[in-house]
């Protein structure tokens, strides 16, 4: 039935920690059973995130570790679901990333949360798949 | 395989005859025939639009009879794929309307061009993307 479509092939689910990327993981996992995709987990470390220079490094350093964590757990969410994903950390400015990586990994569709809560991180994904919707060059699902 | 997935049952596909609403629709299709959803083609008369009082009538019978042509042709494609939809004609606020329709019809996902054309409606779906990821309470995909 699906089998003259080309598109869904690749799935970029960036993650941020909160419920809402974890929300835009369940479906997509649920577009990867419908489509055989492949599916990138992605957790960028936000360099640019405004902070205090004296305590850069180790706010660099406990998000590095709130990232690998973040991916571990997503992992194993999705392999039990008899998905295997690919994972990659990345630093840097979180929309950039997203992008870089959709076009290097060949992307056809980047799955999202609505917005993210980031008590860790701080970051609004909301406002991140805003900018994704205005730039990205790759379909976007914005998951509420 | 996709038996116990309760999500993209209803999707509604926003149209304004543009190639990238075309092209949502084709998505939105692979995306029925994966989740055996079922599909709403909406098309909005824009009566917001700012246009000299003089030529509103004569205007907005233009964005009618374009609507009902968009409607027809999208239905007829979507058919030739075995899949029967609803086709939605409404006027008003485009975003509001979309959103209405949405909430009315219990639909779980809205696909929508990344920009639109529209030659003769002069709207621009990128706006009402944008516009949709920020104040929708239903999940969005925009197709790029």
């Amino acid at each position: 039935m699906t089998k003259n479509i080309t598109n869904f092939k690749k799935i970029l689910v960036p993650l941020d920690g909160s419920k809402y990327s974890e929300r835009a993981l369940s479906r997509a996992c649920e577009v990867q059973k419908a489509f055989d995709s492949k599916i990138i987990l992605l957790y960028v470390v936000e360099k640019s995130f405004p902070i205090n220079l004296l305590d850069r490094k180790e706010y660099l350093e406990m998000l590095q570790k709130f990232g690998e964590r973040t991916l571990k757990k997503a992992n194993e969410m999705v392999l039990k679901k008899g998905i295997t994903p690919k994972t990659l950390l990345k630093k840097g400015n979180i929309v950039t990333e997203i992008e870089k990586v959709a076009k290097n990994e060949k992307c056809d569709l980047i799955i999202v949360g609505n917005k993210g809560l980031g008590a860790v991180t701080r970051l609004l994904l909301g406002s991140v798949s805003n900018k994704l919707a205005q730039t990205s060059s790759c379909s976007l699902m914005i998951v509420k």
